[in-house]
């Protein structure tokens, strides 16, 4: 008799930023639409982690956290085949990085390059404390409490989903082989500029949200910036070097693309006509996303039964892990 | 009507060191078990904090804390007055270690006065982890998460509430006022000396332990050091500068010193005699401890439900607790 071999198992996160923008959709989201077939996922939204950048103002992580589920589902995260769920709902993490914090040296915490990076970088927050510090930590709990195989994540997390795969091989040297070590499965990434042509973050103010009604997406590629050569109708311009041809290269279909490629380079369309084309592209990703966020928002309560079965899945996966893991630490529960 | 002023709460905890010596009752367990009935007393095996220290090898952390249940019973924590638990059994500490952690400054803790002492100090083990500096934080999320009003320490251990408070102070400051700030309450730390005259200490390896039988505490005390001046029976001794001196101003009654202080002085007695009349006191005060020991010896399971109960009743004050931490910080769990 042939076994059926398990699905592998995933585990990933988003912070609780509020509404999601097309960058996200195509950094992550959309991958992780399609990698609900072939893995066993589990989805999360990292309230916690947005407190190691942000403690002092915490009062848009509830709000925000909602709105980054109703754009999960809305894209496509289907409770029927994901666990989707909110890290604060699910204490086992906390435990769990509490107990990985005591088997961390200090020193693979200042050498994770965001770390360094990140302090000297960022100004305008406190980046000095001891929760800031421990992220990887935390990040590597996340990932462990579901003994997760496989972590898609982009080229800038690589080095601590590394990291986690230290602190599973210390645990499993010193108490017993509890953790697999996960793996990265590196998200393409996809150049996605924003309505400036830098990268589309919401830090930038040049995104265009998920939500986004139709009159708005027009109105955002109407003001958004192009080659930059092409300074009058009659220049010629190169796609290729364009944050609008970019678009179409992502979201146009074949017969489109070559019709901008043919007149942009000719000088036969305009660029406004071109970007007319890319809003429709968007607009037709956009619809059916819109249409089922609707039907979230209008029946919230779909969301929240969702969120409840999520949580308990979640709890029940991070709970088999965490009896393992005291377990192997000699910490059960039971006394006698 | 006179209102009924509330007990104020207390919360204190000794780490899972196994059998329990007369140093940590002189110390700690002995002013507890007065305590019991003017405060409304949380007694706290701390068993994560063991791994701050001793994170490779934890193979007798259970053992360890279940020894130091059975001592805190046998020596008068009554459960009926107190409630009484073991720390991991309540993941609350860790979510609130984890959330403090985020408001946490780097440098409050690499000041700790003790963190830079132990890691100097301490060689044989490896300090240098993540859970080791955030030692004091889990020691506030212990305190903080029953707003205990008050915490008896010894004196290494004031630096360590003073920051408790200035993490509470900068929790309420930035949230909302949710935790009183605790003060120390000073154990008058009694001179306690080992069998080789310097402090009671496990590590040195002097210590009479609670569950000592009287003829291991006689034998114990026949070896004690004494008034190293006085060599001879003939030679006048002091028990001001004896450690058998200092066992029995802590333990004989006054009869009983007043014979010692000027047989001694005098050469009257000899320490042969005076060493058995220590014993007598220690005996005494042993044995009650031993036989309430036995009674849970014999019947572990009465200890089971004494801890089954105590953590109920920590969880629920702990989760009332974070109730209004989560509120505070617009985390709370409740969706819509």
């Amino acid at each position: 008799m042939a076994s059926i071999k398990p699905r592998k198992r995933v585990l990933s996160g988003m912070r609780p930023t509020g509404k999601l923008h097309l960058g996200n959709y195509v950094g992550a989201l959309e991958n992780w639409v399609r990698m609900q077939d072939e893995y066993e996922c589990f989805f999360c939204i990292v309230d916690w982690h947005a407190l190691t950048t942000d403690y002092a103002d915490t009062s848009h992580v509830k709000e925000n956290s909602v709105e980054v589920m109703f754009d999960w589902l809305a894209a496509g995260l289907d409770p029927q085949k994901s666990v989707i769920f909110i890290q604060s709902h699910v204490p086992a993490h906390a435990e769990l990085h509490l107990l990985l914090s005591m088997i961390t040296p200090l020193g693979w915490l200042e050498r994770v390059p965001t770390y360094k990076e990140q302090r000297e970088n960022i100004k305008d927050k406190d980046l000095g404390t001891y929760g800031f510090l421990g992220y990887p930590v935390l990040q590597a709990a996340d990932i462990l409490a579901y003994k997760a195989d496989v972590v898609p994540v982009g080229e800038d997390q690589v080095a601590h989903i590394e990291l986690t795969r230290e602190i599973a091989r210390r645990f499993n040297g010193f108490y017993c082989e509890v953790f697999p070590e996960p793996q990265s499965l590196l998200t393409p990434a996809a150049k996605l500029p924003g309505t400036d042509g830098r990268k589309m973050s919401k830090s930038y103010g040049n995104t265009i949200l998920l939500t986004d009604p139709e009159p708005l997406v027009r109105q955002k590629l109407k003001t958004m910036v192009t080659d930059p050569a092409r300074v009058r109708r009659s220049d010629p311009g190169n796609p290729d070097v364009c944050p609008v041809g970019d678009l179409h290269k992502l979201f146009s279909r074949k017969e489109t693309m070559a019709k901008v490629d043919e007149g942009c380079r000719s000088a036969g369309i305009g660029c406004i006509e071109c970007k007319s084309w890319a809003a429709d592209a968007l607009v037709q990703i956009l619809n059916p996303i819109q249409e089922r966020r609707k039907k979230f928002e209008d029946n919230p309560r779909l969301a929240w039964d969702i969120l409840e079965d999520g949580t308990k899945r979640a709890k029940a996966a991070a709970a088999e892990t965490m009896k393992d893991v005291r377990a192997a630490m000699g910490m059960s529960l039971e006394l006698n």
